[in-house]
């Protein structure tokens, strides 16, 4: 270390870049575990790669993008830059790693975008993918409904229950109806962009910027309109199915075939309800060659369009956004996500051979938006003040003493009950003064929402006790002062009472969020 | 995504940089785990700082060492680099966020050194710290007791208890032992930093290079041994608490008397047992204010140097190092680590105000190294073969079908059953296959060491039925074939087993390691 030189230099972070402290840190770590415990639940492995590759290996897989991406200095040595996704780099491992021909891994990481940055608008230089994907050669739709089972379960466990839908299609589906609807082969990308804009356009402004951008016949365009406005499930897919037209194409019967497969085995993972199979799905990315999928939440662009007000609201040309979405779900961070939404992917089925032209690894994934998903969490903690969810620790007893003239503070005494706590795995803090006043050691209990007091008094404690308080119970309450224990039994006696407040509903983040309203 | 141009590019990870998969990801995870359940329970708060720092943040904070420091290409606005370590980015945030007085912060992440890798050796230019520190102004030695609270903890439960040493000293001590010795001000630094050799060359040698090469006085350096060869607990403390030149310097008596403190403290948290007062531990970096730590492990230099052979070894110079740790105690990549050591830290004052000079904020804290912990911990997991332990995911159970002619693969039903158990928060896993041979179920169940098998087969499914299989049981077991179970009571079924099979030993990563030896 040198020698202080005084403060000549700006303190901040880097532009685009944030630190994450307190309760912001703990709810998203939260969200972390809760994800990642469902894609252990999969059989899941972690793959964790260097924050930067080599230069050559994200070369070409950006396209415009391609700017984007952070350079290291060339400090002699390799030349690297730091990772733009998490899938490159898996896709570069795959191939190095040709003994592994299937897997299923999970990866939860920075990643690195030299974007302008809208701060207000959630869109960092610096932010967190949290990818899941299965790859290898195996019977159709069979991983790919198992993603979808993931995506259910995650959005469960946050608390979502009943307020996101995963809107479903498929590529070759897509493919076959542009085809039957009679679009040109040079015209088939620019006019699945084009639909792909309809959970944010309503449908007249998607044909003008067909027909009048991309020089789409007309009749083209209203035949397409009879495909991707569509939206449904089951009963959709058997009126598809029944489409002498689009059964005449082999692109388009084989994406109907591969759903109905993908139906019953979502029927068997019980999550076909969380389904809306939806024609105007259509992805940014190049790379996907199969099923293809986004997760909407109530609120958020997509899922309103299904409502009828909204799609009044859409056809009169009013944009549908609620308000409390409107800080984020302006334009995405990551393009994997879609407008809206907070979790996306597909199976890309071509990528690994990028890297290796023998190594044929089919891989289907999903990447989960972490920053849309933590802002949303967080407000609907904000909106339903739940503010336990909101601590910046998890400390569970706050170990204090008080006593009259001469009292010397307890400190070690307070010391040994800390470390019976924490023995037996109970998070337990004291104050470091000698002789903290008890207002003071109240305020800090409160002041971390930490849910029990362990009072030492100099009487009770010569008589080998102690007192359990539970924090902000009413006046009048029985237990407001507190109950009185052996500390022989504290231990068991504060677990009793800690499972109990956590049954209560400040253990998962499902429990705390469940029934809390958008 | 651009189109395939083949492989004209290197398929590998930058030089000093790793993927981490598999087993090896898996076990280090449960690593981190393990410790930041006890930094939770120590009421820490998580903190995460960006990748990369403004240059000048880092800029004159590591002396020679900043050659090392990975720059960003310039490309247009800011100037950053990678973060060297994790403590000049807490000090930063402490000087930038003046309304946090105090706070406990834990940062578990990646730094950055361009050093030379010796990959073999465990050094790396990307590797994890993991700290821990308390920053705030309270009274004396209690936050630092609690810090070697926290390692004794984290040492308990990763299962090495018994098996670790924690040295500690206090810079006041070695200042005034130095003083008191008669070593000119000028040379303080370098004697101190001969005397931090201890732990790897014998005495006569530190002796050599202190007269010889730092041309000190003989005699001095006679005085300074009858010091710093001491090591001890109280019985220590008690004799130099005694020794009047000791006592008639100020700064000696102030560090003594904070360690007497310390003791206490120490006892109070029933860690006093596990602390070597090491009078020749100097620790090299020069921020250190206050007590100072060094964690070691059997085996590791500094621990086997105080056995009697070790240190005849030493004596007649041979290098007195065990064979199992020499892969990565040659030098620590990690500058706050000494060698062989496990983890390392002690108290800074004055960080802070390096960023802030009106800010003053006492700091104490640690830094565990975790890609030795991790080297340590595999080897003994392979040493004694406890397989166990390093599998590559967690899953529970697998579910498996077979049948006879005309067997359809019951693939619906397989995912009907891995419904209920994910449901209920079992990890499970099934074959992908419409039609799975049963060996080949059984082989992947094998393989990923998944403790048990869930076998469907018509007849009993008619029935409601399925059997629950104990992978593994010996020939002759009454339940080698399996348990048959009423499908509607699997999950209670199972549970049951998997509760008993954890009591058993694969729970934790202290209960696969407890009782394993060195």
């Amino acid at each position: 270390m040198g020698k202080d030189k005084g403060p000549t230099f700006n303190l901040k972070t880097p532009k685009g870049t944030k630190d994450w402290a307190g309760s912001d840190a703990l709810l998203r770590d939260r969200i972390f575990t809760t994800i990642s415990n469902v894609f252990k639940r999969h059989g899941g492995t972690a793959l964790d790669t260097p924050v930067f590759e080599l230069r050559e290996i994200l070369a070409g897989k950006y396209g415009e993008d391609s700017k984007l991406i952070y350079d290291l200095k060339d400090q002699g040595g390799e030349i690297c830059s730091l990772r733009y996704d998490l899938t490159v780099p898996f896709a570069r491992w795959l191939a190095m790693n040709t003994d592994v021909r299937n897997i299923k891994r999970y990866h939860i990481a920075k990643v690195y975008r030299r974007d302008q940055p809208a701060i207000n608008k959630g869109r960092m230089r610096e932010f967190y993918q949290c990818d899941f994907d299965i790859a290898g050669t195996f019977d159709a739709m069979v991983p790919d409904a198992e993603i979808l089972r993931i995506v259910s379960e995650v959005f469960e466990e946050l608390g979502w229950g009943g307020r996101y839908t995963i809107k479903l299609n498929h590529r070759k589906i897509l493919d076959g109806v542009f085809a039957v609807c009679g679009v040109p082969e040079d015209k088939l990308r620019p006019i699945s962009s084009a639909v792909d804009k309809l959970d944010k356009m309503p449908w007249a402004d998607v044909r003008k910027e067909m027909v009048e951008q991309k020089s789409l016949d007309p009749e083209v365009a209203d035949r397409i309109e009879k495909y991707v406005m569509n939206k449904g499930s089951r009963e959709l897919l058997d009126s598809l199915l029944k489409d002498e037209a689009l059964n005449a194409n082999a692109s388009a019967k084989a994406g109907l075939e591969e759903m109905a497969l993908m139906m019953d085995y979502l029927e068997a993972f019980g999550v076909l309800d969380k389904i809306s199979f939806d024609m105007s799905l259509a992805r940014g990315l190049d790379y996907y060659t199969g099923v293809i999928y986004e997760v909407v939440t109530e609120g958020s662009a997509g899922v309103q369009a299904d409502a009828p007000e909204a799609q009044k609201a859409e056809k009169s040309g009013k944009k549908g956004k609620s308000k409390q979405l409107s800080e984020d779900d302006d334009r995405s961070n990551d393009p994997t996500l879609g407008v809206g939404s907070v979790a996306a992917g597909g199976r890309y089925d071509n990528l690994v051979s990028m890297f290796q032209p023998k190594a044929q690894i089919p891989c289907v994934g999903i990447s989960f938006g972490v920053d849309r998903i933590f802002s949303i969490t967080k407000a609907r903690i904000e909106r339903e003040q739940k503010s336990d969810a909101l601590r910046s620790s998890e400390v569970d007893a706050y170990v204090m003493a008080f006593g009259g003239k001469g009292f010397n503070g307890m400190l070690k005494e307070r010391m040994e009950i800390c470390q019976k706590l924490w023995s037996a795995g109970i998070k337990a803090e004291f104050s470091y003064k000698l002789k903290p006043k008890l207002p003071q050691q109240f305020k800090a209990a409160e002041q971390g929402a930490i849910p029990f007091g362990i009072i030492l008094g100099e009487e009770e404690l010569a008589a080998g006790k102690c007192r359990i308080k539970e924090m902000g119970l009413p006046d009048g309450h029985p237990e407001k002062e507190g109950v009185e224990v052996e500390i022989s039994s504290l231990v068991p006696e504060l677990q009793t009472r800690l499972a109990k407040k956590q049954q209560g509903g400040v253990s998962s983040l499902a429990q705390q969020l469940q029934g809390t309203s958008v």
